[in-house]
């Protein structure tokens, strides 16, 4: 059958208390509406529908090509008046399945079960059993055990309020009677709402089939309305995520204290220490060991390599047997050789370290292509920008750059030079022998250091 | 009606296994007596009254100037016994509200709710029902449902030992017959102790009315016994502060790994990654982001302004739009321009920094003033202490600082110049043009590095 | 009676997926096994075998002298069949007590008591009542409720897979049946595996006393079958451990977020913050306070001392009153005297300060011999290394090191020196004075700086 999906995303959330629409903000690094049209689209539905309203552009400006049917609701009258809107783009459809761009830990495999449990012409509603339904529209039956309707909450009679069991609020409509459905939708009720959920008694009135969806997972359908509730899912999110690594067998040392913002992968034998936080792409090879707070953004670690504590790497490839840090910065355009050392306090941009080649204390590299086999002395810097432009700094193989030199680039140096420690190299150095800049060491005897007065 | 408080602050706490006494034991950065001070205060009594015993003098000088009227338990006796220490301080008060100084929890709005409940010459108890009743004083009641006693878990018979409705410890005591009941009270019980639960039995039997104030929160009513109870607290505390923030839209990554140990305040939008601790008072403006590990003490950071992971600042104030750390450390006396960028390993103590500049990479900038758009290089150094004072560091605006400087202070760099790397500069610099102190670069051609010898 | 252990160890563990056999997986950096080792040693047994299997010389070589009576299971034919290859060494014990290598939560307390209560001449097994058994053996009893065998959760009739008392597996067997009853075990089961939970029905037929031993704390029995299971169980231990230096007194800010891999004492008043990892030997003496995001391995700390955030210290001691950090990073062979500094971004490697000391900013100190009251200036660098080798700097008592100096050893400087800012040091300093290598300055005012071009 054709069906297409809507996702209403027009409200502004205004307990989320924020400048930015309610659909817009991230779980995982990602918006919450992101993540629910990357769950329609695992669908494969005819259309996807989008129904916006609150800063409309804002939110279609983050999705320019994701092919994406837009509609406005102008006034936000409620899920019924929101549905409205998408009607035109039904045409041509059989079915509709109605989604929530606020409701974003959906799994597309449940969805596809409900469609399937779904026959073609009757309305299917999702449901859970809950132990506390307080806010939750509650299922209506009769005496028969057959679905009447929906209460909600604020609608509920006493009784009503007693039921457990309750409207998750995803829908598949059939879209032949759905524009008479909506069309008799009153918002005489508690909110003064146009409820999208009375289409079940319009649709049971009409004598279509409704077939109630109990979900196993009730938190697949948790919604957000606040930041407490937004941090509440983010956790849940992040649980999922980690847990799916581990059962693929990454190790990792508490659960609750990784962080995933992308897509991780990983050969075997991994391990992550606490408080990593996974930005983007980040692969990583076997027995790759990451400690503790590191950040690892858009990163590529091959085997056997070891990420130590607090080190932050951005946009780079770390080669097999590589030891980065405690406390280095990696940023982008950075390719690290196979068995290389970056130790602490050391940052590196856009250079290449061949195999073997070490930078362990308190250095900048920054635009240098670097050889194999390098020694970067403590407290080397590249200079590589000159107030206006950037260069570039070349070191052959087998260097050794005494600790405190300044490379002013654009300079080269020959293979096998040494620098000597302290030099300010501004020409290009040929190689082999040494080269350095260095005034001669003096001693004055009679000189006094200032001293603190006595009190 | 004139009401007083009594905190009780007197016990050791010998399972704290600490020198310091119980009461002056931190939550959430401030001692639990200045937690229960802080909520006394709110509810305006007439007098706040301490009664101190173990470390007096010690609990005394943390609270120099609180208005507090100090009373000495000299032998700890029991909880009636402290009460009777403060019985001269109460001559003039109608009742008198009974709160613990280990007891840090209670909320203002619950305790004026329970004074309000409690008739004026009425005992008013305060209690609540647990699954786990453990180490609980019991509620007794009559055949006719009134509380006829309390009954500690030490004393209990076994079918008490069954009751549920425990004796939370908070009262509201008539001050008239209170001298009388407290000197009848004795030490005849299982932990040889002056009670001050058994003023309930004895204001009964002089037929003032008993009324219990039931908890809705219990968790309000916890008290502290050992440093796994003390850490528990803790975390009710922080998840306290965390949830209000939220709902006033803080975003958190996650609520169980923020730390508040004062007051934060920010606007709309901000964003904090995990484990971020605040220490003292910060405000953030709008749209803050505060990157994983950071560390705020008494800093007001400006909009759009970007903490990023593991920057400690302290004591300074971060103008909008400024970006600071990766891994700086920001100290006392700083002011940070708008739009400037403080980089990975830079400490900037007791300097200003006008708009726009920029110190990216592994410097110490202490204290100085530097002008607008100034660039200081990598690794550059005020060298501000000469072993006996603190010396000023003067820098004009659009300055180049080349990398790996030291500026020897005091020291002035005029407008536009232009310092070349590696330089020590001592002397004070001339606007334009450029300065530097540098050896020619030579070449050692037959120079042999020394080799590890082959094995 | 004469015990032996046997545990048995012979599984790959495929759900680990893991090329390391699942009784070396780590918990508390320290392998399954060796816990298990460790709690059957205090048990002092005449005897302790373990049933090695998959990667047998691997986990061989991980106990090289640990007094160790291994034996093969060539084939993994199930947990009976594994303690039959243990049979030969059994000979000259009454009786065997059976425990897993991949269950090393079990105190010695708890085994201890179920030898105890064991009979002599019984068998021993161990059991819990879980709201929810599914994957446990279900205890079988007879009418008169006697257990009369173990039904492996695969081989269950629904009605016994609504039994909630499971096993838990540890064992007490007589030895002098056993070789018989193993013997008899076949494999016809859902698994077909040879159970060793099938020698409870042949201990019966054979009238031998069955004694079940309930577990209070089924947790101590966990299991690991995939890395989930395996963080829960490291959540459990990290607990276990913080929660007894908890209750020695020391203070936490977190105790969901301190990770100890090894053994940790402390003395009075010590206060550990969020994210603080301890590894191998650390002590902590009184009133120690860690900053978030320290780790400590192999460490001692004296009184007073103050570790700031995010330090690293390896094999060092740090005498009273030092502070360390923020950002600092001491590696091995370091001793830190009292009182002494070490600032943010300094990196202290084999060296040995005096005290008073101070090296507050981004320096590097390696294999170096530094006196008391030494001020080392910021951008300090001891050039230890000359491609080949390692050398020492000697600096003695109050000696001044300006600056952004290189100390290129080996080289001594005397008491009492003072070292100008910006100097390459590379020969012997005398005691007092100053010395230094310093360039003038100069003033080009004509030179222009490049400029980068208006769009």
């Amino acid at each position: 059958m054709l069906t297409d999906i809507v996702i209403l995303a027009a409200g502004q959330g205004t307990r989320m208390r924020s400048g930015l629409p309610k659909v817009l903000q991230p779980l995982g690094g990602k918006s919450m509406l992101a993540h629910v049209l990357a769950t329609a689209a695992e669908l494969a539905p005819r259309r996807i529908h989008v129904v916006v309203g609150f800063e409309r552009a804002a939110v279609q400006a983050v999705f320019p090509d994701a092919g994406i049917n837009w509609w406005e609701q102008t006034r936000q009258l409620g899920t019924g008046d929101a549905l409205k809107a998408a009607l035109p783009g039904l045409v041509g459809a059989e079915r509709v399945l109605v989604l929530y761009g606020d409701v974003p830990l959906l799994r597309s495999a449940t969805l596809r079960e409900f469609i399937q449990q779904t026959p073609g012409a009757a309305l299917g509603l999702t449901t859970a059993t809950l132990c506390d339904p307080h806010g939750y529209g509650r299922i209506l039956r009769d005496v028969a055990g057959q679905v009447r309707g929906i209460r909600e909450h604020k609608d509920c009679q006493p009784d009503e309020q007693a039921i457990c069991e309750v409207n998750l609020g995803m829908m598949v409509l059939p879209v032949a009677p759905l524009a008479g459905w909506l069309q008799g939708l009153s918002a005489r009720n508690a909110q003064g709402e146009i409820y999208l959920t009375d289409v079940v008694a319009a649709a049971r009135a009409d004598n279509y089939a409704i077939c109630p969806f109990a979900f196993a997972d009730a938190t697949e359908a948790m919604g957000v309305n606040d930041p407490v509730q937004l941090a509440e899912m983010e956790r849940v999110f992040q649980h999922r995520q980690i847990r799916a690594l581990q059962l693929r067998g990454l190790r990792v040392a508490d659960p609750a204290r990784v962080d995933i913002r992308g897509e991780v992968t990983c050969g075997e034998d991994c391990w992550v220490d606490p408080n990593v936080l996974f930005v983007g792409a980040v692969h990583l090879g076997n027995r790759v060991k990451i400690g503790t707070g590191a950040i690892l953004q858009d990163v590529e670690v091959g085997d056997d390599a070891e990420i130590l504590p607090y080190s932050l790497l951005e946009g780079a490839r770390v080669a097999a047997g590589a030891r980065i840090g405690p406390f280095a910065r990696i940023r982008p355009g950075t390719e690290i050789g196979a068995a290389v050392h970056i130790g602490n306090f050391v940052e590196v941009k856009a250079a290449k370290l061949g195999a073997g080649s070490k930078a362990n204390h308190l250095s900048y590299l920054g635009d240098a292509e670097i050889g194999t086999g390098v020694n970067v002395g403590a407290g080397t810097i590249t200079c590589n920008y000159d107030g206006a432009s950037k260069h570039r700094t070349i070191i052959g193989n087998d260097v050794f750059i005494g600790s405190d030199s300044q490379l002013v680039a654009p300079v080269t140096i020959g293979d096998g030079a040494t620098i000597g420690a302290g030099s300010t190299i501004t020409k290009a150095v040929p190689a082999g022998g040494l080269t350095l800049s260095r005034s001669p060491q003096r001693h004055i005897p009679l000189w006094q250091r200032p001293r603190r007065e006595k009190q």
